[in-house]
């Protein structure tokens, strides 16, 4: 693909510029940011050679459409991916600003750089790239783009929901994952779900002085504590009642090629991770607890006085950012209610706990048989030199439950980050060369698609 | 007592004054502030008649002395009190904006108004007041005023211990402490101490992605939870080994005192606490929990993303500011010691945590059969026209174990505060009543004193 060769230094320029946007959709302070980041997708997709490229406004951020659907008696592909990114905090810990890329050896650094504005794009470039050398495409292809990944997705939902027939194709396209290693073409057919809230615990009417009332004072802190203990163990094993009762297991064969995936405990633990030890259920695997097995995760607290020096309050109140990833066959509504139940039986005396859901999001887990699923397969092991595995993810993206509910297609996710890409942390980075054997993956896709 | 009646006014003005210098000690940015207060401190000390006064540099905040000493053969009483403050956070919570003292009804609104800079006023205000109308002391006087009460004490400390001699008295008298219920003349024979720090737990070298990692990696702020629930049960006892095997229990009679005092439970629980119940080891009375049985109490905790809406991090530390408030015969070192221990004992895996002590003070039991005891008790029932009850405090005035050791002296806590006066909350106030009677009582306290 000669024409892609030629255009990588334009591609990169145009994707420096997509992440000089900081479009953080969990802060209200970034709406104008989200809002020039889908106008700037929309403007990919003009550009790509796709028509009726319009941005889908609704409550929440613009979803961003285009299509291109003259290939009769095709199939057609739903192409996802999102343009929102994540807070940048902590900010002191980037090597360069989060938004201002900044490209070192192979990598271009900046928040999005691979969640998901660099993947994102490669299903645009694929597109644009075949539509500059052909004019057309071999298969029929709708873009859904949205501003709304990190924060919940309810605008993309309604809309799924909403509008299956504009929707209909017969596979969606996520480009959101990660290859299993560097130079290992890697399709992902599992993902977990999550639920995602805040457990607020309040105790007396105001902060107290610990000396004075210390000792017949609830403290929402250690309140907080002894609920999330009575939550999840110290081996990492969740307590609530019937949160494990849906869990399905992964079958022999799944676990057998897990185990032959090429893998070295000892450097994730210590490279990638820069932990002292690995966690987690100890009756199960790291692949199993990974991506088979929830979890329940706090992502934040906050409470009392914690600036400089000492202050000695008994505060008020304690607040947690807290979620659960789900496996198959868990199903968010129900997780969210056994863990407010349990959160209501672990509340000690003098407190008040409440978990309130911001969002959720069903697991997924696709037939590895399915053609589309092995036609990208075909593709990737063509790009890459080499055969593709099939893993699962332990993240969510709950958009393909719901393509799979509303359209009834399944998700061919074709990853093309690296495990050692920062997402979520500082310095998200993307490595260049998947960015460009990306794009060449797509389009040599499209082409085994059409072909049946 | 007319001359201190035809001063109210002056001293509340000054008062206002004292309290519009927003002299936090744990903070560094209020330095400046901090010597301003000890600058206005000993202009109040030249102002009331005492001589020799002079800031007493060294590392941390200034102390102010001053003295008057002419009265041979008189016994000599060491006035303690200081004149910083603690964080007026949260400040929205303030009626009055906290360094703006406002008078509503019969308080006086601001931070410091109780704790403590308008009892260091009444001091000061019973010694001018006698100097202004007698031109001489019945006692010998010397005021030792610090300015990192709320922050440690690291200099008066090593002051009281380096200058004895100079320090030399028969009692200190301390006011710093409240009256058991308004109108009801109180005397503080017992103090917890108190040993404050921080708990840091690190896990991974950086935050991670929950879903990526999610099952695999440690998470600090859990851990912290684990290591809390480990020092101290839900029922309030805590579980560090050895922790309670040197505390005093009270003798009978003093017990039976406390059975007596006027205290509605119920309105304590609702109304000055705002709790919907006590908590605090069941096994004991609510006095014993609060005086004379040690607490373990945290007092904030941070960790991870905390903003508003949603970021799926596993952090890679958490910060928890803790203490324990310590009784008779506990030591603060020891108590150090086996915090320590009993954190790395909970340590869960693939996590570091370490307790690293800010500060520490021994708790104070008096003999109330003490004279200058007794005559405290004789001073505030002549000018309250009710008898004096002996209680202990929660709270920790490490300075007076201090005295106690170095000076070989015992500590007269008069106190004028009351238990509403919201001391480290927002909306801190003191009866302004309280004020004036204070100033008699401590005039009259030495005339009583020098009667032997």
């Amino acid at each position: 693909m000669s024409y892609t060769e030629d255009n990588r230094s334009r591609y990169v320029e145009e994707l420096k510029e997509f992440l000089r946007i900081p479009s953080i959709s969990t802060l209200s302070e970034n709406k104008a940011d989200i809002r020039r980041a889908a106008e700037f997708t929309a403007a990919q997709l003009r550009q790509a050679g796709m028509g009726n490229v319009e941005l889908i406004e609704g409550e929440g951020n613009p979803l961003v459409y285009g299509e291109w659907v003259q290939a009769p008696g095709k199939p057609t592909l739903l192409f996802y991916g999102h343009y929102d990114v994540q807070p940048p905090d902590p900010l002191n810990e980037w090597i360069s600003p989060p938004f201002e890329p900044e490209i070192r050896g192979e990598n271009i650094y900046a928040r999005g750089a691979a969640d998901d504005k660099g993947l994102t794009l490669i299903l645009v470039k694929a597109v644009e790239a075949l539509m500059a050398t052909r004019g057309v495409l071999p298969v029929n292809v709708k873009f859904l783009i949205e501003g709304e990944e990190e924060s919940g997705g309810e605008h993309i939902s309604r809309y799924v929901a909403s509008k299956p027939s504009r929707l209909q194709a017969d596979a969606a396209v996520i480009c959101d994952t990660e290859m299993f290693a560097p130079e290992l073409p890697t399709l992902c057919i599992g993902l977990r779900g999550i639920v995602y809230g805040e457990l607020i615990v309040k105790g007396a009417k105001q902060d107290l002085h610990s000396g004075v009332y210390g000792g017949a004072a609830p403290n929402p802190i250690m309140a907080a504590a002894e609920i999330l203990t009575a939550l999840k163990d110290r081996d990492g094993r969740i307590r609530i009642p019937g949160f494990y009762d849906r869990v399905r297991p992964p079958a022999p064969q799944e676990l057998e090629a897990w185990s032959r995936l090429p893998f070295d405990e000892e450097k994730y633990r210590s490279e990638e991770m820069g932990s002292s030890a690995l966690t987690g259920e100890p009756e199960f695997t790291l692949f199993e607890r990974l991506w088979a097995r929830p979890t329940l995760e706090v992502h934040g607290i906050r409470g009392g006085f914690t600036g400089e020096g000492a202050k000695t309050v008994i505060p008020a109140q304690a607040l947690v950012k807290l979620s659960a990833r789900l496996v198959a066959d868990q199903r968010p509504e129900e997780a969210v209610e056994q863990i407010q139940k349990a959160v209501a039986a672990a509340c000690p005396l003098g407190v008040t706990a409440e978990f309130r859901p911001f969002h959720c999001g069903g697991p997924s887990l696709i037939n590895p048989d399915n053609p589309f699923i092995r036609a990208a397969a075909d593709a990737m092991t063509e790009v890459f030199g080499k055969p593709t595995v099939y893993v699962r993810s332990g993240g969510s993206i709950p958009i393909t439950a719901l393509f799979d509910r509303h359209l009834g297609i399944p998700s061919v996710m074709m990853g093309f980050g690296l495990p050692d890409d920062n997402l979520h942390a500082p310095n998200e980075k993307l490595y260049l060369p998947n960015f460009y054997r990306g794009i060449d993956a797509v389009s040599l896709y499209l082409d085994i698609v059409a072909q049946g």
